[in-house]
């Protein structure tokens, strides 16, 4: 029974091939370990892959050595990894659980690559879906906090979210599975574990076809929130002026718009702006202009014309050397990024017409290279030109806005300016007839407007 | 405290203006009355509308009296109704709950018209809400389930919705409020109840601030609806194919959707479609065409362009007689209706090119006019036609689908036949130079597509 709903589960919501080699993470407690035993008794290709976080001492080891013996009684690749999690999470400064989860997805990830698994699959089912969403509403949520995670994606599928956590137990017993006792360490244990015995219960009590409408509950709310966002991102489209890294939201069409806070909202959050900053700028609307936002990342000023949504001013203390070709992307700070690239010259090269490219005479070139930001009384010799300039009065001629200005960088070598950089080269490192070899350098944002949206 | 939150809310929602005259609806029960005294010590105009369901017999007068007396006490108007709810109920066929809603409703209505009050309020607060959320969650729900009712909608306002029915207990023991023990006959009783008590207090042990993030949560989730369903309008328009009442669901259009289950669920519920419906038509999509979906009021084919969505055929067996000029809207059946008027012939008077709108000879016409479907045998002399031709043989000359076919009808008079509605006039009826005055018919869809989405 259970064998034929995961089955159809699969084929549904077409999780995967039935010859796609998958890679299961299994800790050794009930759920993960029914799902490997489904994975086997229903022929379908996989390897095992267990992290050990050292953080319950013996208990740790044998888990680890608990479903090494079931992967060898399956005869399945194993892999093994372990992490000092605690002294990781102090390291970084982050809570034990989230260490334990960036680790965990980190190595997946590399035994994708390395070992070319089709996905990942992990053993969430229907009971953790109610339970997160509970939890998630009991904090304060929105949509996304009600569906949960989906049952594919980014590369991990949940070929058990069909199932409820007795229905687990019941295939256990009658397949006579052996398993560790489940003993996460999770943040949430205290809150989940109320939530499963007192509330989950009465729910279920309420209505016995509760595990039933879930998963139509969840589908709806996943589904709307796919054209939600489809609205958000054509929405923001059709509002914003984009020039550069400057994005204009002018009020009028911000005003119009339906929803303006949640919008808004949605719209900052990936640039690090809170609801509460979003809910001033609202009212900065209506106050004189001036008014001025910042996020970690970014900043929004209150202009005439509407909103205006910059990326911070890169900090002034950066210096990136360069001790040899890169041949790739170097990011510079923040905003930008250079794309460094070593080429022959050949009888078709036509210099770039686009100020956000340098290509430079590479035997000109003198490493360590050097990209730092401009300072004031840096000159050079912009090409064509025969004699030395302020970079100052470079981009005071070129009209620039000050965080552009703030956020220009120069390249040296040999402590020469080469390039102001997206602005102009200088005239003695141009590429000449008898240059043989290019130094290629491409301006490249590192922002995306908006940032991903799946 | 509650009092400036009360008007805090108000404001910030722009519920009503502070001049405005409320009908506020009141039972008598703690939430009504602390309501109606947040109005009276706010000095907001309103009067009390009280219904007696004549439910729990001498309880109920008892509550009317009550209500009645505080009315006067605070010295405004008091409308008082009673039904007959049990026997209304049965006779109509439906629970005393949903009737008991239906006959308030419709009555508060009435009051707004004659009375001129701005606008209904009811006692509706934040633990209401998140009770129906549970409520809804239990037994499977969209997001409109999930957000609930909203603080102002289609003439009601719900100024309590940001308080919980702990805050009201303490107000109404601070003021000394009197109330009548809440009894209400809801069909939720039971659930609620058991949600109330067992689950809600152990939501505000996991997070004490829960009453504080609940109305953002619920802010976020109606937000979303709002730009959903501004998606699925879009995408709507943008899929379909509209001649007359037909509409076409183009498959490949349909195939490329995103969300396609959700979407054509979502579009085709207002014309009576359920969801597994929906799931067979999208199957049907890979199998052969012919396959044909009805709700109670809709048909839709597969056919081989994809999905035909039609109105189901008028009953052949309607006959509507006019005795004189409506000048209005005449709602025929089903699908369409005649907008009709007298009206003088002007100098610049045009024919109309549309065959929808018929012009007539209005002294040519003798009353009862009769409308009616066409028969088998109907014959009339087309305009411009030296002789007589069979309705049937109109309909096959101008190649109209079976539906439309089914859903022709004719206008009668005398027991000629004037027009072959949307179709050809009759010649003898023909506005002629000497015609003063004109009967115009225009025929008009009763079925907006997609019906009104708020």
């Amino acid at each position: 029974m259970l064998e034929q709903n995961f089955l159809a589960f699969i084929n549904d919501n077409q999780l995967f091939g039935t010859s796609d080699h998958l890679l299961l993470a299994v800790s050794g407690g009930i759920d993960s370990m029914v799902m490997a035993d489904l994975f086997y008794r229903t022929n379908q290709p996989f390897s095992i892959a267990h992290v050990n976080f050292g953080l319950r001492g013996a208990d740790s080891e044998a888990d680890a050595l608990f479903v090494q013996n079931k992967a060898e009684h399956y005869g399945v690749p194993f892999h093994l990894t372990h992490f000092d999690t605690t002294a990781i999470a102090a390291e970084r400064g982050i809570s034990i659980q989230m260490a334990a989860r960036e680790l965990r997805y980190t190595w997946f990830d590399q035994l994708l690559e390395d070992y070319k698994y089709a996905c990942v699959a992990t053993a969430h089912h229907l009971n953790d879906v109610l339970e997160t969403l509970l939890l998630n509403l009991t904090r304060g949520t929105g949509l996304a906090g009600l569906h949960g995670i989906a049952s594919k994606q980014n590369g991990i599928v949940r070929p058990l979210l069909f199932a409820t956590r007795s229905q687990l137990a019941m295939y256990a017993e009658e397949q006579k599975l052996l398993y560790r006792e489940d003993s996460s360490n999770s943040d949430d244990k205290y809150a989940r574990n109320r939530i499963r015995h007192h509330i989950v219960p009465v729910l279920t009590e309420l209505n016995s076809g509760l595990w039933q409408t879930l998963p139509r509950t969840i589908e709806r709310l996943r589904a709307a929130e796919v054209l939600m966002q489809a609205e958000l991102k054509r929405s923001w489209k059709e509002t914003i002026l984009q020039d550069g890294n400057q994005i204009t939201l002018p009020a009028d069409k911000l005003q119009a718009l339906a929803e303006l806070t949640f919008q808004l909202a949605e719209w900052l959050k990936p640039f690090g702006f809170a609801d509460d900053q979003v809910k001033h700028m609202i009212e900065s609307l209506n106050q004189s202009v001036g008014q001025v936002f910042e996020s970690s990342t970014h900043r929004i000023s209150h202009e005439r014309i509407g909103l205006l949504l910059e990326p911070l001013p890169i900090p002034m203390d950066y210096e990136i050397t360069l001790v040899d070709w890169p041949n790739g992307l170097v990011a510079v700070a923040g905003a930008f990024a250079l794309a460094i690239d070593e080429i022959e010259k050949t009888g078709d090269f036509n210099l770039p017409t686009d100020s956000s490219i340098a290509c430079l005479d590479a035997d000109r070139l003198t490493f360590p290279l050097t990209i730092r930001p401009w300072r004031q009384g840096d000159r050079f010799r912009p090409l064509g030109l025969n004699g030395h300039k302020l970079v100052s009065d470079l981009l005071n001629d070129l009209k620039v806005s000050r965080t552009e200005r703030e956020q220009t960088a120069v390249l040296l070598s040999g402590g020469q300016i080469a390039w102001v950089i997206g602005r102009r080269i200088d005239h003695r490192f141009r590429v000449k007839a008898e240059t043989k070899r290019i130094g290629r350098f491409s301006l490249t944002s590192t922002m995306d407007f908006p940032p991903n949206r799946s």
